[in-house]
Parts: C-alpha cells; sequence; structure tokens
C-alpha cells in the first residue's frame, strides 16, 4: 500500500487506519492529511483505529505528530475506536495522547467537533447530480 | 488483518478498504457487514475504494455480493471514490457493477443516499433496479 485514503465528510477529514504504519507510509499520511486540512479548510481530523488491536510508541508518535500539526492549522484531532487493550498499552507507554481528544466511535468524534465548533453552523448543501 | 472496519455513520454504514481483498477476507467483509445492516437498521453501505488502483473480478464479484444482500435487507450500496483506471477495468472486464450506485466521493455519496430517502416513512416501495 502506498497511502492511506483520507475522506472528506463536511467540514471533517475521516482517515481509517488498517494496517500498521511503518516509516515511509506514516510521513505520507502526515504530509497527505495536512495538505488536505490546508486544501479543504477542515476544522476536524477523525483518526479511526478500530482495525488497530495493538499500538506501539511509533503509532503513538505519529497520532501526537498529527494532532500537533493539524492543531496549528486550525484543525483538532479525534482518535476514535480505540479498543481496551489498545487504550491500557497506551497508557503503559506513557503516552497520554495529550492534545488530542478520543471517542468512542466516529459519531461521537464527530459529534464531539461539531459540539466544540457551534459557531460555524453553516448548513451542508446537498449537490443533486 | 484480521477484518476490515465497518464504520456507522448516522443511518449509513462506511467501509474503506485499502487493502486487496483475499478469499477469507473478503467473505468476513461480506458477513460483518450484513450483520451490521441488520444489528443497525442502516438504509445504505458506502464503500470506499480510492485507495485500490487496481480490481479483479473477484473484487468485482465481492461488491455485487454486498449490494444484492443488503438490498434484500433494504440498505442500497454505493461504491465511491473509484480511480478512473479502475472504471476502465471493470468495463473491460464486463463487471458494470449492476444494483450499485457509484458517487465520486464519500460526501457525494452520502447525498445520494441521503437524496433517496428523503423521509423515514413507513410505506413500503417496490424498487424495480
Amino acid at each position: 500500500m502506498e497511502r492511506i485514503p483520507i475522506l472528506k465528510m463536511g467540514k471533517f477529514l475521516l482517515v481509517t487506519i488498517q494496517v500498521d504504519l511503518y516509516d515511509r507510509l506514516a510521513l505520507t499520511l502526515e504530509e497527505d492529511l495536512i495538505q488536505m486540512v490546508h486544501k479543504t479548510g477542515a476544522r476536524g481530523v477523525l483518526i479511526d483505529i478500530s482495525a488497530l488491536s495493538i499500538v506501539d510508541s511509533f503509532m503513538g508518535k505519529i497520532i501526537g505528530n498529527i494532532a500537533a500539526m493539524s492543531s496549528i492549522l486550525d484543525a483538532e484531532t479525534v482518535v476514535v475506536g480505540m479498543q481496551p487493550a489498545v487504550a491500557i498499552t497506551l497508557i503503559e507507554l506513557g503516552l497520554p495522547l495529550s492534545g488530542v481528544h478520543t471517542a468512542l466511535n466516529v459519531e461521537r468524534g464527530m459529534a464531539l467537533l461539531a459540539a466544540r465548533m457551534p459557531e460555524e453552523t453553516d448548513s451542508e448543501d446537498v449537490d443533486d447530480d
């Protein structure tokens, strides 16, 4: 796999991580994501890790990087779908994911992001083909 | 990888296919997806294939299967993010994905699904696709 797809959903971007991130894939993801935030003016980034049963410190670092970079571009990061074992591992590794919001699933993550930007109440236009 | 995550987004389910489907993974996906449609009462299934640069007839068959199964459970299937080369290949393989809607990206796919079910009415529609 060359790159992880980034889906635009309204004001937010959604990334589903399904494979272990190796160095180059992670760097490509960081770069793509920041470019997308810049290009689309997204206000939030949702990272779904429900497919991951383990994480390591590298993965934790990448998520932290993404959150920090997005934050500079005024987008908040929410990690969703974390498995219980992953939460345990993160804490044991000493990676509390500071600066990153978490939510149980994508729906709650989107609700969290939406709640944090109440003033931006532009309704989505449904374009009919 | 053991299974592809299925994300619930409101009335719809979203699946991002990032890896080549081999036999067992495809069967697991079919089964998981149908279970999720049943459990959540989802009205639509979005399959994002933007990460796939090639498809083969097996992949086409799996998408067709998912659409047919979902249809029986009253959920419509939309394939989104198809790369141009993939569209060419599908037609050349003689797999026009009948019974499957397509849209350029997830946003348009969701708009398409939303437009096809403007209100949750209990009246039974006879769809003749």
